[in-house]
């Protein structure tokens, strides 16, 4: 069949990233052909240029293009509450809601045998090094499936001789939600995490 | 907020992608800061490299990256049935039928006053002067759409006093599809269209 070889190999590249099928791809990379040569000069440019920016905070492992993040950074924070998450989306995520005002803790994964994902694979070490410094609340906003679970439940056994508080984060039916299209763990957990109104 | 210019510039590029939304845009930019740099070095060539070799066939206006595409170069096709598309995209789905045999001709467009593209935006006057070579039938298969159709309609009335055999590709239920969710004019263009068994 008809292929351009160049344009076939960026259409691969496409096709690696997340949820882009062979179709999105090919639709993509025609686009590209179809910009203007510098823009897509700038383009490249800056893909690579992000690259080599973005690096992880050496304190807590989200990503940042400094030594130090800027949350990690800011002293109006507070830094005796540390949420763990699994990585920088998941920060990014809360940080959207501009309610916590506390430090992170990015995992960079969830335990996941299947996977040859093992707890030595993780920031679990570090985060354990920073407990033992200062922290009073550790947050576990791993997610509500089994390997987040399972990687909280993990954490929790290794900081509860620590002393120091561990909660999870509540799982229940989402605001906006409707109760009948709720999963039954779901309602079970909403049930559950009830508080006084 | 908290955030990495780096990242959200080449965010921005992503969500200037058809069918990519700023999620969308945000996950495939964290994709490339998880790939390894050598790799995203790799992907920015091949993506730049790729706009510099492709450009358009000088007789059909089809992507290629040589001066006559490989479909116009080739002699043992039917140089004298043209098939008139859209764009390059709609050149390669034919393509995949693998059942045409004659040549095309890309317009680079179609007719449409709302987005400013008029007549003279498109490749019609290289159709006129490929036809008035050699050509026996003209296949007009823009798409089956106001636009699409306004083009053939335009097109057709051009190649009306040149004597040239002019088709239009048919419209109906999709192979596969089921009457009873087609549309009303795809049943009517469907029933219109019918041919002996």
């Amino acid at each position: 069949m008809y292929s351009i070889d160049a344009l076939n190999i960026l259409q691969e590249w496409f096709a690696k990233l997340p949820g882009i099928g062979p179709k999105s791809a090919a639709r993509l990379a025609y686009r590209i052909i179809e910009m203007d040569p510098a823009e897509v000069k700038q383009f490249a440019q800056d893909m690579y240029a992000a690259r080599l920016a973005v690096r992880y905070c050496s304190v807590c492992g989200n990503l940042t293009d400094k030594e130090i993040c800027p949350i990690c950074a800011d002293e109006k924070r507070d830094h005796q509450t540390i949420c763990v998450v699994k990585d920088a989306r998941d920060v990014m995520a809360i940080e959207r809601g501009r309610e916590y005002r506390g430090v992170y803790h990015v995992l960079g994964g969830v335990i996941s045998p299947l996977d040859g994902i093992g707890p030595d694979d993780l920031r679990i070490k570090e985060l354990l090094d920073r407990v033992r410094k200062e922290p009073k609340e550790i947050i576990l906003a791993t997610n509500p499936d089994v390997k987040g679970e399972a990687t909280a439940v993990y954490i929790h056994q290794l900081l509860a001789p620590l002393g120091v508080k561990v909660t999870r984060i509540a799982h229940g039916v989402p605001v906006g939600g409707e109760l009948e299209y709720a999963d039954d763990v779901t309602l079970m957990k909403s049930l559950e995490g009830r508080r006084p109104f």
